[in-house]
């Protein structure tokens, strides 16, 4: 909190007074990456084996490709640097077995996808240095050298706020403390919220994935054997029953897979938001005791002054950068706030859609099977 | 096979040659009888209660009350007097405790009343004497006379076969036996299609009146939970989010009981239909039996003439015998196969019906929870 200022840095982050209060200074055309185009690599004359993905930014449209190792790099970077300020969710676990095979590539592929639209869309993160190192440079020497620079960035930590350029206006100490609690109850109570729907969510899919599908398909099969059954009867007129019977059996088995698939279609990605929001909120304890220590440092400052540890000038710079941390503390909340309206707001609406375009297709296909009765009773 | 013929009874059954091969004699107006109107009655001074059921035929459509215990006593003696060519399914089970609530007479009432639609329907059954009486017997005094006139009534078992008046057109052992063979077969194996429907079905209800309710409930309760921590979040918007949200959840537990109730809607009436086709099956093994004892007698019929224990004369009487035996027994094969492409034929679409009833109404809740959002994304 006494540090020297200003640090040496070109890295200047700004925090604008919006209508909702505090914000980051946002950048006039979003950014946003495609991680796509899995390709195995080999090297040391092919003894060591890798995915290779490639990564394209919508502004140079130039494909750069990283290794899941580059983006675990890049992700503990990101920690080091802005973990004190903003929260930096983990990548998807590293896995050892089964690393080449497809359906884990692709469901990996989608994730790293998902965490690269997070830092793309933070203000912050997809401004900094090393984040456009990562999504531009295409020279291995290059790259080697980014990354050593980047490695011995001193501006880490707390040392982030240094570089922030808040709005002249003061934050009393009393509403940064409130900000902060408010915040912590916040991400507390959602976090619970999160999780219970990702458990139940849980349990849903096992239903809609497994005992249903299993079920239809036996109704289905009984339904085809009744139908076997009876057409052995030699009664005449028998078929008025069997063709319907054993068009409505094959239907059931038809619904048994589309009711397999659509969890696919539509829990997946519910599931996939709330499983992203469990790991951003998983990083809020640690920003949040950041700014409660500094609070509290600074409210013992009277008596440091009192003590002659402090000049009651320092003491005014203490209390001034709190300020800078309310105001960095509020513009992420604000950005976290915005964004989860907006993804909550996409990913319920999606699995709406989904649902009722489900339950239309089973209407469909039983209204078809019960064209087959030529007898209507 | 031998007995002095004829009986002295007034009870005619014909059969004629349809197209189907040989079939009962239908009336031209077909009989039904609602069952309806369960009221608690008291006798002995109210020492004793019991429910009695308003009976109504529609050919007189006047209304005859009985007891459980008088349905179990026309059950009874029909079975005693025509158990041998014609399938008498058993009565809704008697039950003891709890056998005043009203789900318990709702559902007794309901099998009362499908018993008595298939005895209804059955021409010689509905025709008969002691069937008659029940439907339309009002005075006590009379009943009485009458089943004390039932119980004395000796066609009955394998005499009932010697009132039949088949056409005049002589079927052969062979043939006789070759139908007995195939109906036999017949009705093993739709047992076992039977059973096998109503067990991936008694699983499919567990399902969806239970699993599946609790976890759109669970869906809808975490949804709500969510919203509620959202609106506390002081942001301004929140409630583009947190308005459709809780409305979304709301309809989730909708759903929840919409699920619940469904399969009373539909997969009830299969599950009676089959468990009803499983007690007529469950007759077939005793009448089955008749025909081929009969049958193996009447095979027997020469060694016999050979060793002089019956007369040519006698042999040829057995054959005819078991000739109308044959045309009864297919009669009711006819009758049988008749019923049961008109009963699956309803129940299965009845079936389809209400389940695209079902999903239609679901999609419906589901679009109406998506017009809250008014942000599309």
């Amino acid at each position: 909190l006494l540090s020297k200022q200003p640090v040496k840095t070109t890295e200047k982050i700004t925090i604008h007074k919006g209508e909702v209060g505090p914000v980051w200074e946002y950048p006039t055309s979003s950014l946003s990456c495609v991680v796509a185009d899995p390709k195995k690599g080999s090297k040391l004359y092919g003894l060591k084996s890798y995915i290779e993905y490639q990564v394209t930014p919508n502004n140079t449209n130039r494909s750069v490709n990283h290794r899941y190792k580059h983006f675990d790099w890049l992700c503990e970077r990101l920690l080091i640097k802005f973990g004190s300020a903003i929260p930096i969710p983990s990548l998807p676990d590293k896995q050892v077995a089964g690393r080449f095979e497809e359906e884990f590539i692709k469901m990996r592929m989608e994730r790293l996808q998902s965490w690269m639209n997070r830092m793309c869309h933070h203000p912050v993160i997809s401004n900094s240095e090393v984040f456009q190192l990562f999504i531009t440079c295409r020279d291995e020497k290059e790259w080697k050298l980014g990354k050593r620079k980047t490695e011995k960035d001193d501006v880490v930590g707390i040392m982030i706020f240094s570089t922030m350029e808040p709005p002249a206006e003061d934050i009393g100490l009393l509403e940064a403390e409130q900000k902060v609690e408010m915040f912590s109850k916040f991400t507390k109570a959602m976090d619970d919220g999160v999780k219970e729907l990702l458990s139940v969510g849980q349990e849903h899919w096992k239903s809609c994935a497994g005992a249903l599908p299993k079920e239809y398909q036996k109704m289905g099969k009984a339904m085809q054997n009744l139908s076997q059954v009876f057409a052995t009867s030699g009664y005449e007129g028998e078929s008025i029953l069997t063709d319907p019977l054993t068009e409505v059996g094959k239907t059931f088995e038809e619904i048994a897979s589309i009711f397999a698939e659509q969890p696919k279609k539509d829990l997946h990605y519910l599931m996939e938001t709330n499983q992203e929001y469990k790991g951003l909120l998983g990083c809020f304890p640690d920003i949040i005791s950041v700014h409660k220590g500094a609070i509290e440092k600074a409210k013992e400052g009277d008596k440091l002054v009192a003590l002659n540890k402090v000049t009651p000038q320092e003491k005014n710079t203490m209390v001034n950068r709190i300020g800078t941390m309310s105001y960095a503390f509020q513009a992420e909340m604000n950005h976290f706030h915005n964004n989860r309206i907006y993804d909550y707001n996409s990913v319920i609406q999606l699995y709406l859609q989904q649902q009722i375009e489900f339950h239309e297709m089973i209407a469909a296909k039983l209204k078809q099977a019960l064209t087959h009765f030529t007898v209507q009773q």
